[in-house]
């Protein structure tokens, strides 16, 4: 299958199912698949920070990639996070999963290092040198410390690096000027403006967005898609309604007690206990050192799901 | 050779020698330890930062690794920096590093996530529990975004989790807070305190720390050796005088140009053009995605070393 | 005059028009405020972030209050920010602003202190409970280096102690928990959801908010009241339009060149640049420290302004 | 009384009493000054951060002054900070200071406004132009989020502009290099270097610095005259054993809960508690917003003292 170009629709960050001791859960992994599929979705992203690839072992990383490639069997497109901390790295990254049947490859800025914009650009342009499929760029300042300038996005999407941007951000004015400038750029290259926002994905639309990688949607899929059905058929009304039900539903992430655990903990464990809570997979255990939610915790997840009557 | 608790004395942050592209160059690497045990040190940190660890793949790692150990021959205690960016993953780091022969273990805090001290903690006793090696954590917030607090550290340290703490925060006062707090501990646990200083190392060693491990000991082992003896025969007047040289020496860091790179790219760029000036390794070469030093900053190193009279 | 509640529409932040020697120009002054009123707009917001408040002493402050209340005569509500770094020099702020005439004051969280989310609450009841007037909460993070969260102002809005939120933070997914949130709130107690951004006005208008508080509509009020208008009479498309024309024109923010000054000198310094190449007011310097944007780069201001019409 | 050129010694930041309803408590400070007199301090820092000088009203700050000048007689110099966001506002400050009888005014980077290291510098030399008095840098990153380059500093000393530095950045590598830059300059010019550390005062002026501003001084100004004694005739272990004594007591910063208050609600509220629980000043209220420190908390600040022989 080619990959589209530009990626339009719902693109889900796909959650990875793990075993009480920490091993991928496989069928779990292929059911939230499955769930998503069935929901509608038009792409799986593998391997993004909702997938807590900042946890997966290299060798968890190529199981969650085969079983879901081998699974889809091509009914969809699958972006692969590359998810390391400077190019050599991410390059390796970037071979396993193109090696095991990515479309397309999501690369962060450089981290763990201090990082200057020419080093970012010099990033971008040696992934995309050497990888064999589109390189889009993940923009996601409270992972790695540096947001993207707009500039620079668009001058790697005029020169070709870069195939599309997964904006991550929060900042929709950026995300914008991005937009905006990729728009004459898109008739004849194809980039794709994604965001990564749960929470403004019709306002993110109806500025011209192509489309977005909710984390949320792995726990309702089917109300992600409607919600960009409803947006490309220009029904604001309709498409506020539905994106108000989904930042009710959204409130989930917050359930853990910050004073016992971090936000990561809190909104990976509140989406997996969903996911646990809606029969999609066995166990809503979260990769080490993250601080399981407790049962009462888990309880209020149950409630904002039924809240958005998903329960 | 048993690890020595505590860890004392100059260990430094071997810097990886690259060829033209990109590849370990073995030889150069063994040519700096014998420069570096020639210098008098007292054990060698492999993979920390210095040694661009970050910018390394999992087989250069190990290259690194299985190198040096085989070369050492057992001469000297040797660590390795298990960089990652949470359990499972440093876990994989630690398994194949003490595979290579590394005697103990150097971890940071977790990144790109967010990370609460309650997941730094449950991270630092998941990693002691599993590994076979001593566990020294990794102080250094310019690159995780975390500031290790004292009190965990201490905390870590009583219940045999933590066997040092290499810190490379910048803040002397909370280190201090360490090496106070650890006093007692040390007589029963052998705790080691070192700090990742290049220019308070005397004032480290007044204050009651076991060592340091500067990355410009890479450049001037004999000199860091000279200001470990100078400060161990309570000579301060010599060993400010041997710290100001290597205060001065320091400034090379300084030389790439801030609106054309990072400082990570400055500071390893002027540590390995001064090894290569000083002819113990063939190539300059920093990792992808650095920018490299110009002919005229290369120079300004030289100016550097002429001034310490390593020319 | 009764302040609306809630206060909706376009209410600029009025820049502040110095004299070459840093002397605020009253007459400048009344002239933009003659511009705005004839733009269209429905409040005035003085002492904020554009109106260089941060630079303007408290007789400068005193000043421009005294002279915009006088000349406006009641025509429209005047918001006066309070900017200052704890609860008693705000309360002294609130006094002098209310005292001059303003209907409204606007509050930042605590600065320059190291502030947790208890004193920020603790901040704004205290005000409120000694101001004469509504208090506004202006969450300004790249400012004061806190977010204000949405938990907390909503927990104020329902306690009667905020009357409004003016939000810089650019996170419009936060922004819309508040808008939300605010919902019911507001059929009672009328509080006001404003935003800050020049960027995503109509996604902002779209989710509910109340009205906008740009600074390029000293430059452009009527683009603003025209976008506002468009947006209340759900012409979407037409929205989209004149919102994508006041990005462009937004551009003008970044000529100033980033190795010479900061962001505050290029967007304030291009703000006053535009009014006086649009004959509002006569000489463009901005406060010291400062530094002036150069003759090529006003000219490229210009060039904005004949993008968007407006030469 | 002519300033010193260099300032050298113990310089406490003054603490200002206020009364439960928030005003100076003119006869305490009195006392407190009594009480760092009496201890040997060799000058006095008023308004500065550990004053609560974000806290105090305009007024407030001019009776500070007013009231600790005229006590004082002349006896020991008096230096004043003049804390606010830009240059106009600094002015304002100093003019009020200097007219007070401020031998010195201490002057941080801009805050609130995003700065660029070429405006720091401009504000600096604006304000040492105006002022009738020295100027000192006050570094202080943690509140208003910009470090103080070496260089700058050095340069602007070179200049004539700065007549000392007070570093409470807690980086002692980047101290040691002003200390050592100036070096040459203080022969001329008698710039000072002073640490605001109460943790590291020993290292600090074994490496050359000339002297101290630590907030416990007013606590204990009897052991930072002590300390500094012991430095300055070179009895590195006598000194080393107070400087620990001192930091232990400096853990009383950390009475506070965490959970419930922020750092400086902690750190003044215990150096007030501490005043009061030794007779020198009648009521430990701060100022608002900070929360108070519990009556256990307040427990367990005499519990410091009394482990440090002051009870």
């Amino acid at each position: 299958m080619t990959f589209p170009a530009p990626l339009t629709g719902v693109v889900p960050p796909v959650c990875t199912p793990l075993t009480p001791d920490g091993e991928v859960d496989v069928p779990s992994l292929l059911r939230l698949v499955d769930h998503l599929v069935e929901g509608g979705v038009h792409g799986l992203f593998l391997l993004g920070s909702t997938s807590e690839a900042a946890y997966l072992t290299d060798l968890q990383r190529m199981l969650v990639m085969e079983a879901v490639v081998g699974h889809l069997g091509g009914q969809l497109p699958v972006l692969a996070g590359a998810i390391d901390m400077t190019t050599p790295r991410v390059l390796d990254n970037v071979r396993g999963a193109t090696a095991a049947g990515a479309q397309a490859v999501v690369v962060t800025a450089p981290f763990y290092t201090r990082t200057h914009p020419a080093e970012i650009a010099r990033h971008y342009r040696r992934v995309a040198a050497v990888s064999s499929v589109p390189v889009i760029a993940y923009d996601i300042p409270v992972a790695v410390h540096t947001k993207l300038p707009a500039e620079l996005i668009l001058e790697l999407a005029a020169d070709g690096v870069l195939a599309g941007l997964k904006d991550s951000s929060g900042d929709l004015g950026a995300f914008r000027q991005v937009v905006t400038g990729a728009r004459n750029l898109t008739e004849t290259t194809g980039f794709s403006v994604l965001t990564g926002s749960e929470l403004v994905v019709d306002a993110a639309l109806a500025l011209g967005a192509d489309g977005a990688v909710p984390g949320l949607a792995n726990v309702d899929p089917h109300g992600y898609v409607r919600l960009y059905r409803l947006c490309r058929s220009e029904d604001w009304d309709g498409a506020r309604a539905e994106q108000d039900r989904l930042c009710a539903l959204f409130g989930m992430v917050r359930v853990g007690d910050p004073a016992r655990m971090g936000g990561s903990s809190s909104a990976l464990g509140a989406f997996k206990a969903a996911l646990r809570l809606r029969g999609v997979i066995d166990c809503p255990a979260t990769a080490e050192p993250q601080i399981p939610l407790s049962a009462e915790e888990v309880e209020r997840v149950g409630k904002y799901l039924a809240g958005a009557g998903l329960l």
